[in-house]
């Protein structure tokens, strides 16, 4: 991409009311732009980093058999009222609509009910199962207060997944695949070893679910971490009678506080039931589904990667989740043109800086936009045959091989 | 991808409720799911026919250098009151909610106003323009009908294109861009032989607008097709006055019905004036922005394409649209043997039937499903070291060699 031919540009200030680091830098660097409080656009580069996140999502589910689907934000009440979930009551985040000619309609939190109400069409015996299915879909949640940017939306991007099983068995065992799944993606996409499955409160038909946790000054939830364990456990559960559980000692614990970047749930029969998803059996007997759900807040995802790798410098993107490999700035004439001939046949990895403007503008841009690998090209380079490469992320500065780059 | 893995069952009959035909078939061969009438749920097979769409539409807008986006739903009703447009009176068919803590929000029909008001934060110079900018989206409209099944939808797919120039000549060369790589589109999704760009009423700022209206015998509005002047005209501008303009004759032309497939506009200030778009021109005076806006209904795309080639056994996709090109059977032991080892490494092209079915429902599955090309691997077709090849479109058969096949 040509940073001369796009539209965005960095903005010097952030907006004043976006108080959280990750929707100022974003802001700032042209990824995101705040419709209100909790609902943002994703611009160009924006959108990328939100692909490139899919794109790792997806292939660790595909490679579990998991099938992509793409349901429907506005969500018939009468569905919801089976499980007592479209009561405000119930769940008081959501927003809620008027039908011309009547009816009322809710925007989506989840998606529980539709996908399980859904499948009663295609689950009638054992042979329909086990299978799982996910989609990347856009809930809607009415909160009070959103001012964490991207890390709390009103609106915002959640890959779901769903699973359905005849047996509990196969549902533990697929779920320790979404779990070794969950490790690699977490891991892929730079948060690997800041990411903790974590024990929180189960609901009613588990004793625990299991949170992803991302440790982060700035995470909502305070988390208690054991180290010599690797054990972390969501204050909601940091009690006397769970730790003896574990057989843990309170004083083994560190205080932290974690963003959820994604949960898992053995949901057994908590919507199969109410919503009579079942299926007839090897010995013709009719029985309930067993299921469960496993959540990735992928913008949310995106704004904890800005909060945890950031500097003073700007944003720092982990490669494989980076809108662009490279930030290309060419300096004098030869360096200018041997940077055009360099763009030519990569315009999918270079974020080239050909903007007439001075060079330490657009250092400080490719420091703000927070690509992996400066490359700069200039006569002074080309007089060793090569190209002068910083990393963001160490600042390291070392001299490659023209004919090397871009490989 | 393998059916005997996936969820997804064709079903014998159509809902009783969807009479429309591309509803019927898309819904019957299980692309997808309704929620209520007007919304609608993408099932596997669904989702990668919308994805092939968005990607040959993708691929031509971003040859002419536009720049995707992704907007919200949840719409600030400040914006649209800058145009009037907030008002139920001026646009019926708004879905709108409320904001925890007060205030009412909009699900947005259409993008103009924050686009434009997004824009100010970007364009200041003449320098900054001209660009483009798309999006895919969904749309939320509140229509009191919505019986088309994916024609019309209350929730659906669109994209949006924006352009923003400093001058008409620079609009008006844009658009003709924009005419080129419509025609483009249309022709490889397989409909170029049925739709034309058709004049329509052109609202305040231009005598005409340009709609695409592919012809359709459930399409919802009236045309007039002039053949010898390759002329369309939509009903509401079908008048002597504008007859003689193009110095036609009334008589020399068709009625036909068409369905709507995309529109493009040429707004000049329409939005940029009321939302103050405006930029300092070479000459240091403040000009206003100049902008033109397209759009194409994705999902309502799949239904012409649907409805244009379905016949009495099922849905006909062309190929570039198709969700899978081969359909692929293997019969008796050693055919289905050598079909396992050909779907190794064409997942993504092959839906390979490995369920335990007769033949007969598994030719009747592929022909409802309307995947391109039905390929048969039996101990008689393996005797001659081919496969037996059926066009789903022409119903022609032919043997192909083994290794000429997926390649």
């Amino acid at each position: 991409m040509r940073l001369s031919q796009t539209f965005i540009k960095t903005l010097r200030e952030a907006p004043k009311d976006e108080t959280a680091k990750n929707g100022a830098l974003l802001t700032r660097a042209g990824y995101i732009h705040k419709e209100m409080a909790g609902v943002y656009d994703y611009l160009p580069l924006g959108l990328r980093v939100i692909n490139n996140l899919e794109n790792i999502i997806r292939d660790e589910l595909n490679k579990l058999g998991c099938e992509e689907v793409l349901m429907s934000a506005l969500q018939n009440a009468e569905i919801w009222e089976k499980t007592g979930r479209f009561s405000d009551q119930e769940v008081d985040i959501w927003f809620k609509t008027e039908l011309s000619g009547g009816g009322i309609l809710g925007l989506a939190p989840t998606h529980e009910e539709p996908m399980v109400n859904m499948m009663r069409k295609y689950v009638t015996s054992y042979k329909d199962l086990p299978f799982s299915v996910y989609q990347f879909q856009n809930k809607f949640r009415n909160e009070l207060r959103a001012k964490s940017g991207i890390l709390r939306g009103r609106e915002f991007l959640m890959k779901d997944l769903y699973s359905f099983h005849t047996q509990e068995e196969d549902l533990d065992k697929f779920y320790t695949k979404v779990e070794e799944a969950y490790a690699r993606i977490f891991e892929r996409v730079g948060l690997g070893d800041s990411t903790y499955k974590t024990f929180a409160s189960g609901g009613i038909f588990s004793k625990f679910s299991h949170e992803y946790q991302t440790l982060l000054p700035v995470g909502e939830d305070t988390v208690y971490y054991n180290a010599d364990k690797s054990l972390v456990l969501n204050k909601e559960v940091f009690e006397d009678e769970v730790l003896k559980e574990f057989g843990a000692d309170r004083a083994d614990f560190t205080e932290d506080t974690g963003a959820e970047v994604g949960n898992i749930f053995k949901l057994k029969f908590k919507y199969s039931e109410p919503l009579g998803l079942k299926f007839v059996d090897e010995d013709n007997k009719q029985q309930t589904v067993y299921m469960g759900c496993y959540g990735i807040g992928v913008s949310r995802l995106m704004g904890v990667i800005a909060e945890k790798y950031a500097d003073e410098k700007g944003l720092v993107w982990p490669e494989m989740v980076a809108p662009f490999k490279y930030y290309l700035v060419g300096i004098g004439e030869a360096g200018l043109k041997r940077a055009e001939e360099l763009y030519t046949g990569h315009e999918d990895e270079i974020l080239f800086d050909d903007r007439d403007l001075r060079v330490g503008e657009k250092f400080a841009d490719a420091e703000l936009m927070g690509i992996p690998y400066r490359v700069v090209i200039s006569d002074k380079t080309l007089g060793a045959g090569s190209a002068e490469v910083t990393e963001r992320l160490t600042g390291e500065t070392s001299l490659v091989k023209i004919e090397k780059l871009f490989n």
